[in-house]
């Protein structure tokens, strides 16, 4: 039994999350279940990416993340499940939520859910809610050992992991340019791309205005 | 022991349902507690009446729901736990918020909350946090397996348990008026109660403006 | 193991809360943790004091609180973790978080966190985010019984723990002066330090207005 964390764009005032809940708890009573975050902008993929790295390598060996920030719901976008270098699990939609695991951490296996087998009973009807019939209940049964990695589905290359554009900062020796990934709204912070060690290239000094 | 599910109009900024937390654990630190939603609008019992119809079926059999929107606390409203169809249960004011389980998936046995035992001991001088004192604490108590159904209280007809009024939609072979139920307002989206099957009846295309 | 519960001014919105869950599971997967409440205004810590005293008392001995409401964070501020009259456990910096804790139920011991011991190992380097690397390893490993209260670090005088002002009410024979406590947005109540005995005292009829 291992812990299994959820994230989408759902938000909480609604019962999408309570049903996923209920999915997992019905592949076993037992599970350890608790959120990442619901609060997601809806659709933003890169911010579902930067969340992961932010978090996933606090948790145990053998944690499952299931993410579903879903923009694709309903297309072609496959559902896949990755193992991370640390031995962490994540299944999500394969649209550029893995970018900042993939680059930052590494992703060492990655398999296709098969759904003739990992699609809660009876949920065949329903077009719209993937991340309760399918990423929601492939992400308990692997947390709670109804099946290992391998039963998620055929592999398929870590290396076609879907990627968003994670450009790097740069400095041409009097000026840095980089991103501000996220906005740190509650705090007033803004966090960029730029490192530590190439901010200190600058020579900027405590007190100094940039 | 059984999944104990709580929902209220509560928010979640202050202490209020880490309060009702604290009392289930104090009944069992075995149950496993989880939310539906705390984010029900103040009072708005219909909302509260949906959001169950959209969750209780995806819970586990002897699931123990406590929902407590309770814009009659202090009145003479009954406390009541229902049986669900499914074989669940539900523990709530009796004021409308099993209008949608009782008419869409069927209330087979109900029973009014008895005080007297099931009530948080030395809380009887505090008549505004009903959520707290009876209904989280009954819920754990059921949900651990202190107490079986029928030690909630006595029975009382399941025909009894308040309805909101529940409006059907209508086709007059040229309109159909319906009602929007909820509004999904983080992805934009109006959820009517007009079913599938009666919107097909009105032979609208694909890119037909209605 | 006991129940761990944890409080801050982070919101839910980014990865920062599990975060500290995963750092706490990876203290032990079978602790079961909760939240009081992730919405307290930030660096508010009157309203982290006031959400303690509505709340603690609520959990069974032995609960394990762990609060990061820290404006001081990278300061000199102690951080310590206190035993209540009651026999629950808070873990906190040590900035005025327990003041209504000491004066309405009684803290009887304070222990500082030796932090040689008690903190994420590999986490040195950070300076900001010792909620999680201080507060929720501590408040784990001390809920797990990994630790026991005395292997938190040296004791300190109970007296010693901060405190806030906490005005009393005062009444002149005619009028009655005191603060507003805590504004309960939500339902549009405010909530005084004005104590029924107190207001009683004023001679007050139901429908007057003052």
């Amino acid at each position: 039994m291992k812990p299994l964390v959820i994230m989408s764009d759902f938000g909480q005032a609604d019962g999408a999350v309570s049903a996923m809940y209920g999915v997992a708890y019905s592949v076993s009573e037992s599970l350890k279940i608790s959120d990442l975050t619901h609060e997601i902008p809806q659709y933003n993929v890169w911010e579902a990416s930067y969340r992961l790295i932010q978090t996933v390598g606090y948790w145990p060996r053998g944690t499952v993340f299931v993410s579903v920030v879903d923009p694709g719901v309903g297309s072609t976008r496959r559902s896949i499940a990755v193992e991370t270098a640390a031995g962490q699990y994540i299944i999500t939609p394969d649209n550029g939520t893995l970018t900042h695991v993939k680059r930052l951490s590494g992703v060492v296996a990655a398999r296709e859910i098969d759904e003739a087998i990992n699609r809660l009973p009876g949920s065949g009807e329903s077009y719209t809610f993937h991340g309760r019939d399918i990423y929601a209940y492939t992400g308990a049964r692997l947390a709670a050992g109804v099946i290992d990695f391998s039963g998620v589905g055929p592999e398929v290359p870590p290396g076609s992991v879907v990627e968003l554009p994670l450009p790097e900062p740069e400095f041409d020796g009097k000026r840095i340019t980089g991103d501000i990934d996220v906005l740190d709204v509650r705090f007033g912070s803004l966090w960029t791309n730029i490192t530590r060690e190439l901010f200190l290239q600058l020579g900027v000094k405590h007190g100094d205005r940039i």
